[in-house]
């Protein structure tokens, strides 16, 4: 039996999984935090790639998804935000010298999107959209069966587009993106906001809240919370009708904590979608749904991409 | 020697020619008015193809660019803004009963885009965005050397996504989008409330100003003018900002009537890009062209496309 090793570097936790080559059910599983005082997030990698990779087990390639900008043509990541010194670190080329497979590396909302696709609520779609809500607004797009990457892999940066020129700043330094009107922060920061200026609201006073509280509040029916949820899905919703206009999918998958605050979300952005799109034909054969790998979908992610090395 | 005949249906004109199969400059090239009186424009369209096709000409296929929506896996005509009854219109099946050679029908904004990767200034790039802007704003994309078609055929709508909520309406009915901030009549709308705000112009008053007027004056330095570009170039950079964040392109072309005004809409793009991207990285090994095929750039893709008949 061959087997592939699938990585998923986050900025807090590393996960290391083996898979057998028929399953995406791994066989081991593995997480260790991202960081640690007085060791080098990169020792710490080959030290988990290590302990799954059971001795004289025969692993046919790696698959790692990197959270942050990658070529995965060159196999060089170009910056992580969380992770210090990642930049323009030739991680393919180390791990290929250290442990002498193919590595192939991705960008992780992108390689969610192909899990999604490959064995997730995507499977069968030629055409698909998904689009990652939480901290931040990532996006990965499978175009005709093929992941869609651009010239240097940076395509498909969904959470980064106008969506109001005079919005708030954005995580990236630019004004009015998605991703600073719609991501779960940018909904907690809203709900904060009005607060501030005495809407009422059961939601305890202050600046520091987070998404779920929000999330909490508009289940209780809390006016101001469902409010911020009906925003940020109208966001949502028209940005995603564009995409429909870009990209024509057939499924549009919705993922992320914020995914899983459910109809509170998906309501809006469904109402958004058949306003704003050009023509109903648009919503021909077309589903909008939520992720269905969960937690490891990343993970899932990057075991498809070890399975399905791309062309340099 | 084999041929292949290429149709450019227009709102006014339809146009027809016949390509040898080892080359993009035709034996022969017809144009006629779409409509006339009394009389189908589909019987027009036969009696054109039959006016260029000479007999006993071996044809390998035909290719037809459609002003509107099309599915091109079908072959049937969603409809045309300016052709009355053409909806869901099976012209393919049509074409292929009357003339008994396989044909593909594709969208015309699809087909530029097409041509400009094929035989214009695209040669040789693997991910190009093309933007046309003239009356309308259309696009079309290659991703990964192949044209971006989604489900239905109806992908690369990049006039028709919003980038101001509060915005102009649309030609399509919705408010804001693109084609309703950078396109020439939207353009030259603006300069006209303008002028009749009292502001100082040479422009001609009233509302019925042109793009190519405002182009004139602007030409000539008139300020107001120059303003509706730097306008319209900056609404367009911002959005192609986020074309080059969904698709990572190496090229992005820009056609259409509007193209050809130069550096007073090219500078404001230009600036925009560089202002709205998220990272230098998109315009590593990145070229803004104008497209280089010029009137027949239309016709050129539909040469394109019936020399790579799409799969069903």
């Amino acid at each position: 039996m061959n087997y592939y090793i699938a990585i998923d570097i986050g900025g807090t936790q590393l996960r290391a999984a083996v898979f057998p080559e028929d399953s995406s059910i791994p066989v081991i599983i593995r997480k260790i935090p991202t960081q640690q005082e007085g060791e080098i997030p990169l020792n710490r990698l080959y030290s988990l790639i290590d302990s799954v990779w059971a001795e004289k087990q025969p692993v046919v390639s790696i698959g790692v998804a990197v959270p942050g900008p990658v070529d995965p043509y060159t196999g060089i990541v170009m910056e992580t935000p969380n992770i210090r010194g990642w930049t323009d670190l030739p991680l393919q080329k180390y791990l290929e010298d250290r442990f002498h497979v193919p590595v192939a590396l991705g960008n992780d909302a992108n390689l969610a999107a192909l899990a999604e696709w490959r064995y997730g609520v995507g499977r069968g779609h030629r055409h698909l959209v998904y689009v990652t809500v939480s901290t931040g607004i990532g996006g990965g797009v499978i175009a005709d069966n093929r992941l869609l990457l651009g010239q240097r892999g940076l395509a498909a940066e969904l959470g980064h587009v106008t969506v109001d020129p005079d919005g708030p700043l954005c995580s990236c330094g630019k004004r009015g993106h998605l991703e600073a009107l719609a991501s779960g922060p940018a909904m907690a920061r809203w709900a904060a906001e009005e607060l501030n200026k005495g809407r009422p609201s059961c939601l305890p006073p202050g600046l520091a809240l987070t998404a779920k509280q929000v999330a909490e509040a508009a289940s209780a029916g809390d006016t101001l919370a469902l409010e911020a949820f009906q925003r940020a899905g109208t966001a949502l919703g028209r940005t995603l009708a564009d995409y429909l206009h870009i990209f024509n999918p057939s499924i549009l998958v919705i993922g992320g904590g914020v995914s899983q605050s459910g109809s509170l979300i998906l309501d809006p952005i469904r109402a958004a979608l058949c306003q704003y799109v050009i023509s109903p034909h648009y919503l021909d054969s077309f589903i909008l749904a939520t992720a269905s790998l969960g937690d490891d979908v990343v993970l899932i992610g990057a075991l498809a991409l070890a399975q399905t090395l791309p062309e340099p």
